[in-house]
């Protein structure tokens, strides 16, 4: 009669390969149908239960271990179990033959060039061992997932002082100076560096480089919530000066997973301030527009390749942006008068990737929302044609005195450096819009020390006279465009981004050196690492107390240095 | 001594027009600074304060008229006021120098041949006007703002039953035949139709591809809440029908503000199914790729214009999307278990785009997130990676294990029709996971007639073997795809995608027939007509009960059938 039985080990740690080679040699014993080795989560006994081999009355404890034998009898299926400390021993004694460190010291005295620990060992215990290599002064490639965002913070923020990389954690793909950490695919190398919060994101964009016929200077991965708010791209904006300043990194492209807003905007600053061509993929991000500057926004994973070798040889054509600014300044703030509201919506939406912060009486486009649409803050764009304006009013595509009433009182403001405008021509549209803004613009600029830029929308046949109205613009001196993004360029160049970091960077020579390593974990990347003529050493690691908890923390208590592992 | 003073006239109706004309009239006056005429909105009132124009103690009341003055003395004010009367008589007198019908109906028997009516009277009474046009079988471009939700979806619906377009309400503009609507620049004619629910959208576009040196065929604005749930996109259907089967659109351009996400979905089938080249700029909206099948996504206007220009000429090479379902199916639903997180981010967010309804376990696809991840529901991505499904367990890249039991268990699943897997080999990846998943692939083929599409993402030096991972699943019958977007693009043909619309199509001729027009309201409007050759009659409009709401109110109960303007 088919029967399932289980084992439940209380306490006991095996590392994950461990795991799936005893449920494998289990399910090969004679009689046994199938197996499962998996640690006592609830999640994992639901798994057992979905996968047709449920067990009834057990209760989940994580750090149990759980044995169950599906097999054609109960006395096949004890017999199997009976074989589990055999089969663990077997395994045991394969991994024995060799010399190996127990602690993270003794690998570094084995090792002592080493630049990387890699870390694969359990969620829980993974925080206390970066923390030591870090301490050790080794960069550290964290591959454990389940690891606190509050120990990820405290990480990144040792490891930004001190000049030391934190990639991770659940940080799955890393090539530094030509190898692979962790799941990686060979390619060749080449011009094109990547900074990735997603690893499969840089998996997939490297290998697409790959197939188009170039290569990779190194990629960077940062772990998958290094662009959230809490965190603050510690470690994308240490990887992206690094690329910034490595010689043989001539195109970079920047993954991450949907990134926060402010985390997104200040990011891009400090991209756009590189010079070096930048393909961003942030997925699930909104693009403003398909490039700005040196900013070149993909959508998907292989146009991200495509992009980025496309760009190569084109470094020279990069607009690299200038600073026009110098140091803080009283008039720093832009306020947008727009009659249209897709043209508003649009400049909005470039202002908010490279400014972050901007006030508007428009939704959908990731800026704040005023309180009063009558009062601007800090950067506001309005559109001027939205219901609360118009009732009772001619559109301001027609009408231009509420706009020139309120060009008035923003030069008033004495914060205010910059006034974008909108001007649409066309059937239906005010004869002679210039004729009535010029003046005023050349009072503004004359009084005020208020720059003015303007959109200018209309073909040669439109009524009102393009080269008329343009002219007339220019001579007051007015800054014309005639798309949204050019505009949002010449705004950001003219009020100028402060973007500072004050902490110590990373050593270049962390990539270019050759690659000596410590790994701590799964012994798949131990192989990997030597099989790529990596310099590795295998950390033969064991949770402190045997993973019994209670005991773990009287340990931790006793040696509050951390170094206890 | 500077004074400002007052009159306001209770419950009178003027247009915006008359009232500018006023206003400037006014300021023209000796003595007089400056002076407001508007309707007395709280929004106008605070206005006038902003501006210069403080009146203190006023109540606010929309329909009364407030004028304004701001004179060097008290009876240069009063002077001013008092010449209200006389300049708006000498404004009517001009306007009453040629005959013009007083009601839509006495419009329509002057020309008859009108299929369009043009709406810009104030918003409280455009609702009914409209309805009054399309009972007499016009369709409607309808400029006025302030109308409300219900009255548009009412308004909508009985356009639909009956063939008619309701662009609007707050359509600004729109393109018929060469003849500019509302605002519209005057642009050369040519092979690109345009929808849009945004008017400056359709500006900006029609105007940069004129740049460009291509022209429009034809622009259908539908206001800017057309692909709003409620509304459901009817306008924008209709105007996607007629520019489909209009033989002069080779491109078509689709700019909106930003949609509802279901509505874009099914937006977006019916799109795919005209088989023609389609822009598709959904402002704001992140799409998940730049191009699938024969929809181009755009990320600004400007952006859209070129696109569209790149696509004439090149109908032929659009991928039309063929039907492989025949009717209503059992096995109807996919079922996708990655083990990239960001591969299956990627994939979800290209079928949410045309398939609307997805179920994910990952957060920021747009999908709905499932209840239980152990549990499929309809369409389902999974990415085996994240944390429920890894611990004490190797990741889903390294040990095959946990998937093929949840292979197994979609493949049982009657409803679905087809399983989507990603293989992803490199360093640190499972040896050889073809040897694994091919021969329960053709079992399932095999057993439940469930087709699988791998995405294989590897280069040829990988330790795997590319070309022998390919084989291998190829062998077992897989279709393998090396980017998302082409297994996107598979899966949704599988599928098929049903769009249906039991509406009545609108005529063609409304686009190709010459314009004839019935203008309410904005006399620029008839102005701009009559200059563009269209044949056009104007109304000499006034609110019913002259603009007294209650006794509107009255009238409107004793003639129900909404004739009464």
């Amino acid at each position: 009669m088919i029967t399932i039985q289980h084992e439940r080990r209380p306490g006991v740690y095996y590392d994950s390969v461990v795991l799936m080679q005893l449920q494998r040699a289990l399910v090969e014993l004679d009689g046994v149908m199938d197996a499962g080795v998996v640690m006592a989560t609830q999640a994992n006994l639901d798994l057992l239960e979905d996968t047709g081999l449920p067990i009834k009355d057990v209760e989940a404890r994580p750090e149990d271990l759980l044995i169950v034998i599906k097999a054609k009898s109960k006395s096949t299926a004890d017999e199997a179990l009976k074989q589990v400390d055999a089969l663990l021993t077997r395994r045991r004694s394969a991994a024995a033959s060799t010399y190996r460190p127990r602690s993270l010291d003794a690998a570094v005295d084995q090792l002592p060039q080493a630049n990387w620990v890699l870390i694969s060992i359990p969620g829980r215990y993974a925080a206390s061992v970066s923390r030591h290599a870090l301490e050790a002064g080794k960069h550290v490639f964290l591959y454990s997932d389940n690891v606190s965002l509050e120990d990820e913070i405290a990480l990144k923020h040792y490891g930004r002082e001190h000049g030391l990389l934190v990639m991770g954690p659940d940080c799955g793909t890393a090539i530094i100076n030509g190898v692979g950490f962790g799941f990686a695919n060979r390619v060749r190398r080449g011009a094109i560096g990547l900074v990735g919060a997603s690893g499969t994101g840089l998996q997939a964009i490297t290998t697409a480089i790959h197939h188009l016929g170039k290569g990779i200077s190194h990629a960077l991965g940062t772990g998958g919530r290094d662009l959230k708010r809490e965190v603050g791209a510690i470690c994308a904006r240490q990887a992206l000066d690094l690329l910034a300043h490595d010689p043989t990194t001539e195109v970079i492209v920047l993954v991450s997973k949907p990134p926060d807003p402010d985390v997104a905007a200040s990011l891009l600053a400090a991209a756009r301030q590189t010079g070096k061509p930048m393909v961003i993929n942030f997925i699930g991000y909104a693009a403003p527009t398909r490039q700005i500057d040196n900013l070149y926004f993909a959508q998907t994973l292989q146009e991200s390749a495509e992009r980025a070798v496309a760009l190569i040889g084109r470094a020279g054509n990069a607009t690299t942006p200038t600073h026009q600014s110098s140091g803080p300044q009283e008039r720093k703030y832009l306020r947008g008068l727009f009659s249209g509201g897709t043209l508003a919506i649009e400049t909005t939406r470039g202002l908010v990737a490279l400014l972050g912060n901007v006030h508007t009486n428009l939704s959908g486009t990731g800026a704040s929302l005023l309180d009063d649409p009558l009062v601007s803050q800090g950067h506001t764009v309005l559109d001027l044609g939205e219901d609360v304006f118009t009732v009772g009013r001619l559109h301001p595509m027609i009408d231009n005195d509420l706009r020139m009433r309120r060009m008035k009182q923003e030069a008033d403001d004495p914060q205010v450096a910059l006034l974008l405008l909108d001007v649409v021509l066309g059937e239906g549209a005010h004869p002679d819009p210039a004729s009535e803004l010029a003046p005023l613009i050349s009072e503004v600029r004359e009084q005020h020390q208020v720059e003015v830029a303007v959109l200018l929308i209309g073909t040669d046949e439109d009524p009102q006279g393009l080269d008329r109205q343009h002219e007339s613009l220019e001579a007051a001196g007015v800054a014309v465009f005639t798309d949204t993004m050019s505009l949002v360029s010449h705004a950001v160049a003219c009020l100028g981004v402060e973007v500072s970091d004050e902490a110590p960077p990373v050593n270049l020579e962390s990539l270019t050196s050759s690659v000596a390593a410590i790994n701590i974990g799964l012994e798949t990347f131990y192989d990997s690492l030597s099989e790529q003529g990596a310099e590795v050493v295998q950390v033969d690691w064991r949770p402190p107390a045997g993973g019994d908890e209670r005991l773990m923390d009287i340990l931790s208590k006793m040696n509050s240095s951390g170094k206890n592992e």
